[in-house]
Parts: C-alpha cells; sequence; structure tokens
C-alpha cells in the first residue's frame, strides 16, 4: 500500500502539541497534529490564565490556545480532527491508527495530557451535562443566580470556585482534607470571598436530582481527616443546582501500545529530552511522568520533543 | 546585623527569571529579582521571535521580556537593578553580595543565562538582529531562498549549518581550523550536503552591508593552518543575507563559588526539578547545563525552579 510517510505525527493539540508543532514545522518537518476534539486540551477549558509568561494581565484559555494553534498552522503544521486508536510503533514506517485512517511518519509525538478524573459517586454519570460539569468555563454561564458545588483543594478547584462565585448565586466549595493543596494566593482569595462557603473535611457520597442535580449528600471522609476545633459540622445535602469537579486527572493513554514504558499512575515515561522507551517515539506535556503540570512547562516540552524529533530524522539521514 | 531575609532571590531576569518570580510571587514567596542591567536577558536582543508559544504573528524579544517583567511586578515581585558579585551559600540563610549591598534569603534561583561569544570583527555588533546571528532555531526561517553563512567548526556549527541548508538557499560554512571539531557523524553529513559550501581554513575579517548584511570578507587566519593539497583557494569575499556565529557561548556564572557543581563548559549542572548540587539553590535558563536553550524552555525552567522553591521552604516550615 503505497501511503504518504510524514516525517512527525504529534497526538494531541494542547499547548505541548501546537508548540511542538510550531518548532517542528518552522524546522520544515512534514507535520501532522491529529487532536480528537478541539485545539487547546485542558488549557481551552481554563477561563483566565494569569502565570503563562507574556501576558500580564492574563489570557483566556480560548484565546491564549487558538493563538498556539493558529501560530503551528502559520508555520505549517496540518492539524486533523481525529480519534487515535492504536499506534504501531515496532515497525518503520510507525504507524497511527485512527478514526479517519491510517497515517504513517518516521516519528512520534505523544502529547495527548490528561483527564479530569470521576469522583465514582451514585449520580455523576447520570447527571454529567445536566448539572455536573469538569469545565467551568464551558458551563459556568448556565449556572447564573443558582447555587453551585466545588468538589477539590487543588489549583484547578479553588480558581474555578472563585470564578463560579462570580455567575453563581453562591458556592459550596468541599474538599476531602481541612486544608487546601491550592497555592497560598487563592487561599486567601477563598477565604476573603463572602459568596463561598466552605466544607471540610467531607466526601460527595452522592449527587441526588431528578432531571437535572437538586442537591449533593455528604458524608465524612473515609480515614481520618477530623474538623479543625470549632469547625461547623457538616450537613448531610447541600441544595445546589450544579457541581463541578476538579479530584485530578488521568493521562490520556488508552491508545498506547505496552512497549510504551508509563509509570505506576499510567503517565508515560519520558527523559530529560522527551525521550520514551520507544526509539523515535517521543513524549511532552500533561501525558508525561513529571512533577509540574503548566501551559508553560508543557509548552516547552512540546519545543524539546520537536528539535529532538528533528536531530533523530538528521542522524538517520531521513530529512534532506 | 538585622536584615530581611526574604524566601527567594532569583538572579537575572531573563524569560527563566521573569517566570520564576511570577509563579514564586503568585505563591506568596517574597521575591526579589536581581539584574545587573534590564530585564529579557538575550531575548531583549531578539528583534523578532517567532517560536515563542501564543503570538502567531511573532512577537518582538522588548516586547515580549517586557510583558514579562509587568507581569512578574503585578504578581508582587520586586526587581531591582544590582550586578551580583558573590554568593555565600552554606549558611543559612543564604547571602547574595551585589553592587547594591548584601540581600539574604532561605532559596536562591540561578538564571543568569549565557552569552554568544562574539567574533569581534567589524560590523558584527552593527548587525546584529540584521543578518547576524547567533541562533539558527531562533532565526533560520527568515532566511528561507537566501544564502547564509555559518562561522565555527563544533557541533553546534555543524548542526546549524546543516539545518539552516533545508531552509537557506544554500550555506557557506567558514571554519578557521582546516578540520571541524565536531563529531564525526555531522562531518559526513556536512561533507555530503551539496547545498553546503565549505571555506577552510579562513577567518572571517569582517561582516558588511548597508541595511542588513550582504556579504562577509575572508582572510588567512593569523597562525599557522594551511590548506590541504588541492583545496580551493579562499574567496576574499563571500556574498551572504545572513552570518551565523557559533565560535561557543559562555555562561555567566562568574559570581558563583566552587561548591556549585558545573558542567567542563562551565554551565550549572541541575536536574529535572532544576536543583543544584547546593540545597535550596537551583538553576534554571540557558544558564544551566542543557540541549536546548530557547525562550519557552528557558520559562518552563523558571516555573518549574519556583515551584521547588516553594516546596523547599514549606517542607522546612519556612512558609506559612
Amino acid at each position: 500500500m503505497s501511503q504518504v510517510v510524514r516525517d512527525l505525527i504529534i497526538i494531541g493539540a494542547g499547548p505541548a502539541g501546537l508548540t511542538a508543532a510550531i518548532y517542528a514545522a518552522r524546522s520544515r518537518l512534514s507535520t501532522l497534529l491529529l487532536e480528537a476534539q478541539y485545539p487547546g486540551g485542558q488549557a481551552f477549558n481554563t477561563h483566565r490564565i494569569d502565570n503563562y509568561p507574556g501576558f500580564p494581565d492574563g489570557v483566556s484559555g480560548p484565546d491564549l490556545t487558538e493563538a498556539m494553534s493558529r501560530q503551528a498552522q502559520v508555520h505549517g503544521a496540518e492539524l486533523l480532527t481525529a480519534q487515535v486508536q492504536s499506534l504501531e510503533l515496532s515497525g518503520s514506517p510507525k504507524r497511527v491508527v485512527s478514526s479517519e485512517g491510517e497515517y504513517a511518519a518516521h516519528t512520534v509525538i505523544i502529547a495527548t495530557g490528561a483527564d479530569p478524573r470521576k469522583l465514582g459517586v451514585p449520580g455523576e454519570a447520570q447527571f454529567t451535562g445536566r448539572g455536573v460539569s469538569y469545565c467551568a468555563t464551558c458551563d459556568g454561564p448556565f449556572f447564573r443566580g443558582r447555587r453551585v458545588a466545588v468538589v477539590g483543594g487543588g489549583d484547578s478547584a479553588l480558581t474555578d470556585a472563585l470564578y463560579l462565585a462570580r455567575l453563581a448565586s453562591d458556592v459550596v466549595l468541599i474538599h476531602r482534607r481541612d486544608r487546601f493543596r491550592g497555592v497560598k494566593a487563592l487561599q486567601e482569595r477563598i477565604a476573603a470571598d463572602e459568596r463561598i462557603r466552605v466544607i471540610t473535611p467531607a466526601v460527595v457520597e452522592a449527587i441526588e436530582g431528578q432531571d437535572s442535580v437538586t442537591g449533593v449528600r455528604l458524608g465524612a471522609p473515609p480515614s481520618g481527616a477530623v474538623p479543625a476545633p470549632g469547625a461547623a459540622a457538616v450537613p448531610e445535602r447541600v441544595e445546589v443546582e450544579g457541581v463541578f469537579i476538579y479530584v485530578g486527572t488521568t493521562p490520556a493513554t488508552a491508545f498506547c501500545p505496552g512497549e510504551l514504558q508509563v509509570d505506576a499512575a499510567g503517565y508515560v515515561m519520558a527523559d530529560e529530552e522527551m525521550r520514551t522507551s520507544v526509539d523515535g517515539v517521543f513524549a511532552a506535556g500533561d501525558v508525561r511522568s513529571k512533577s509540574l503540570r503548566q501551559v508553560v512547562t508543557a509548552a516547552g516540552d512540546g519545543a524539546i520533543a520537536a528539535m529532538n524529533c528533528e536531530a533523530w530524522l538528521a542522524e538517520r539521514g531521513l530529512i534532506s
């Protein structure tokens, strides 16, 4: 079967994949970027990003990632909407099987990011899209003037609780521990915001409703966390019309073959040069096993991965 | 002597130091950023940056780094013009001796960058940014379809001559010795590449032009190197529109004490978490021993270094 063999296929068009595409296309690698949904990844769902360097007044996730996407295409990367189903990495060229057909390339960058983790409680799946959400930017405006719950204690939970406080009538912030993990600056703003009621330590036991969400049932966390002295008792049920869940992420690696080494949590192992356990396959961004997952670190990963693809191809005489 | 002890002092306000400052200040660390000249580092001297993600039409180095600098200050970092003279890293707190006095902090990030070594010939300074460049990854794509010269004989010169050959119309590679220092594999690829004309041994005596570069004047190297038998005579002048200079870089580490481990070329050794050989001291950006030196990778380093300072301080109960 005759088939175009590209220099590089990048899987995932978040900040890591888009930056890899900018660098690869500028280096004149024939570059195909496959994205299952829309460019931007998780950053697309962030209503405001304050810490991406170069935007002193902050930038919306959609604006920033749309700019990155345009930049990748300006420099010549080809962007295609396709769901990747499997990879064949042992042969030469490597093959990517997708919903839109099969593609071949000498090198592959895996930049599929990570997806929000589910609470796994009754009602969560049933009411997803009818009150349950993992994205305040997408769904917040539907809850104007209503009460919503935010579940979680990291930066994402705190950031979006503050965002939702401006849209909803009020916000209930539920966290399984009595201290938040999010940065101090966010904690201080949460504490100062009268529209936000904090309930800790508490877990959501069920999400209840009829056609849509009407409330969450709460309980004590299974192991150990005790209320701070003088803390209010945890109510059994809170009436809310929306539940925004921020309890971590899972790497999007379902399509990856077994020879691609991953860590205990399923994130792809790659060294500082973004090389994975498979020769000619690189990983970049949130899908990679690492400690800090930010737009700017994903972008840095993408640049390194692309330039190492270029070097890999050049060493083997595969680009002219 | 009573003295303010800050959480963090960052030395160097290029993209790495500025991003570290954004992250540290947002995390409510008391953060002092010391810069010897003006914020922006090498990026400040780049007239147009096409590959920093988020700016599809490119951005000027001054505009981008000014935005980063403003962002660091918006979030609460303190920026001071001061030449760092020495560090005392063994005690607690660590001490930074500068032209403006002595400062103390629990953690230090070294982000002083590296400078390309100059040829030191007429025209070099005049045409920097107008044909003279020290970075093919950054500026190569501006020379599509034009002839460029590459000056140097090490891995960087050879790698980037090959890289530029795919972008430019053709490349003239000029080296002061008759043999290259770069690895054999690169030498072979240079020899096999018809788009690259090698002129050795020869030195650039001047870079000539009007508004921008039009050519380089060549001469014989001062001491001894003789042309190989049968080698073509060195032309007096070569017409080129770009000159890429790779005669080494120098990390800005003169102030660093001996206990801070550096590599053979003098770059600060740091792991993927930006930890150096000295506890509580981190390195970020071009000053760090690594393979790819770009604005976006420096910024990524800075974010990682700052968040690891935060973690270091939190682990030791030095912040609440």
